[in-house]
């Protein structure tokens, strides 16, 4: 299996263009809707036209895997939550599948590497598995080469079925307990950073466990650092199975020119890996919200994206990304629906200096 | 008619005791959903029950109004475009609408004293009419007292007519060409802030236009300032029509146990002034958004509000406010409809302190 993506191309320059402009010709002040504005903008490039059209299906997948690591203490929770929660996901009963109901998604969950046989799963959860949990990343790989390729491949795969079963906007989720430690490792070895730059305080750790943590990740970046010009040896020795695949994910979907709204600290160390893998990817990918995690600051620096929530989340699962979903189609219907000042037959902004004076429709 | 308001009762602190419970017994760590998990808790305090009910019937009611002060430069749009944007909301072809569509709420436009004859207008849009235009603020008073009143009394009339139709989550917003000058007024009055800490850039306007605005701000605070202590004198010197019956709202709204989701300077404004008519009211609003305009902060800071977002909208409408629903919607359904840890067989986070590290679910 090849680790070579295609050439990402960039959104569409004339439809970006086009919305810009569509943008002063609705009944509204230029400009008076902010970041919205922006965020339909690049909606109509991804799309390549303008007006864009509304999503229809949006769709979260959540890349569900175990870390041997979280056996040292860096988790509040056992390793076996993270297959409970999977049974939860496929049950509707977690957070991002109550979330996806409001924005108008579905919720798809993969079990990578989850650290259970998956009996009672439904087969499709489980057709992607490549091992049971990864290996503790202070001291050992994470994946053999061959599984790293197995699971940047599977990625791949599920974006590729998503589009080609008609996805239009696509979230990658996370669940894992002790995925927050390999996403650190993974942002401090693609943006320089220090292991105390990186580690938070995730659900409320004590300080006791917040060294522990910042051990454990500071042993694994000693060994990430070695690699960290090579995005697939960096997914073998640092990743785990999940997140190599949600960044298989996140460069397939620019490869096949879908938007990706990302969630959190995971989403965002996996983000930085698969713009390393298919360079211009990130063109492709807003951000949902700012977590808590400090990682996940400077992984939205270097990405140089503004996250579009700040409401102080720490979950995963994709649940920032998909309450930021609302705000990405309402931005999408505003070009698409609203009326234009011609249209509408609606006064413009007088042209003469003596007029152009403080006020908007509002 | 009367401007006294019944006692605001505060919103239910058992259900937001039991509220802020269930948040630790569903499936995801507690408090990782941040601001959501809280927003939540309002929710239920507001409706007295936990676990809260998902809303039914969201509403928006866009209050409507001219201002003579347009006259005198301080807007980029000639007056006639308020009358055109009513027409233009009540086809659905607003920003408001738009947003409201994918929101699940819908919208109503109420023309309290918009300077045209209302003609082609459905009857119920006009039915609350006070006057055409309001006074220009910066040399006369902006209503008389019983067009002050009878503003006031409208916006209760409304309050109650769409909580009687089944509202379970109201939107105020705003429609007036003119209208940021005596919001900017209104809150200079009320927290003591000079003019030009409140004299925003509008939508962009230049150094000569916001000077006009300024000096107009400027005048009309000299006439509000006498009069800040008595909330209806200051709702018939500055407010116009359209404000005033929106402060009735908002009160209103408290009184009935209603929330309320304030949207930018206009209803920042109109709330600090329902503030003085209903202490208390403030308990049943959140703030949407955070808007462009300076004296919308100080707004926020007087009433002690944090807003949901902050995407530099500076369109009025109640815009703010509906891109912030699906949060609250959101908030609400999470509480309601997420599976308990008992529930889905998910094990808790472990009781010892060497579990006690860092990680989460996600």
């Amino acid at each position: 299996m090849s680790t070579d993506f295609p050439h990402v191309e960039a959104p569409d320059a004339d439809a970006r263009a086009a919305a810009r402009a569509r943008q002063g010709r609705l009944t509204k002040p230029a400009g008076s809707l902010g970041r919205l504005e922006e965020l339909g903008v690049w909606v109509a490039a991804c799309q390549g036209q303008c007006p864009p059209v509304p999503f229809t299906r949006p769709r979260v997948v959540v890349f569900a895997g175990d870390h041997g690591v979280a056996a040292h203490g860096v988790s509040a929770y056992p390793s076996e939550v993270t297959g409970q929660m999977v049974a939860n996901f496929v049950a509707g009963g977690a957070a991002v599948n109550v979330l996806a109901g409001v924005a108008g998604a579905t919720v798809r969950v993969v079990d990578l590497s989850v650290d259970s046989d998956g009996a009672g799963l439904p087969p499709q959860v489980t057709a992607h598995k490549v091992r049971r949990s990864s290996g503790s990343i202070d001291r050992e790989d994470a994946l053999t080469e061959d599984e790293a390729r197995a699971a940047l491949a599977a990625g791949r795969a599920i974006a590729d079925d998503e589009v080609d079963s008609g996805a239009d906007l696509l979230v990658a989720g996370d669940m894992g307990i002790g995925n927050t430690t390999p996403s650190a490792v993974l942002v401090a070895a693609l943006t320089g950073a220090e292991p105390v730059a990186v580690v938070g305080r995730g659900t409320g750790v004590d300080d006791q466990g917040w060294m522990r943590k910042a051990v454990a990740v500071r042993d694994a970046l000693r060994r990430a650092r070695r690699v960290s010009g090579d995005p697939l040896a960096l997914l073998r020795t640092t990743a785990g199975a999940d997140i190599a695949a949600m960044a298989g994910f996140l460069a397939q979907a620019a490869v096949r020119k879908t938007p990706v709204v990302l969630d959190g600290v995971v989403s965002g160390a996996a983000a930085l890996v698969a713009e390393e893998l298919a360079p211009g990817a990130s063109a492709w990918w807003v951000a949902g919200h700012r977590s808590v995690e400090p990682a996940h600051t400077l992984a939205l620096e270097q990405l140089d994206l503004e996250p579009l929530l700040e409401m102080g989340f720490r979950l995963g699962e994709g649940s920032g990304a998909v309450a930021a979903l609302p705000l990405v189609l309402m931005a999408t219907r505003v070009l698409a629906e609203m009326a234009t000042f011609e249209g509408a037959g609606v006064s413009e902004r007088a042209a003469d200096g003596e007029q152009a004076a403080a006020e908007a429709t509002g």
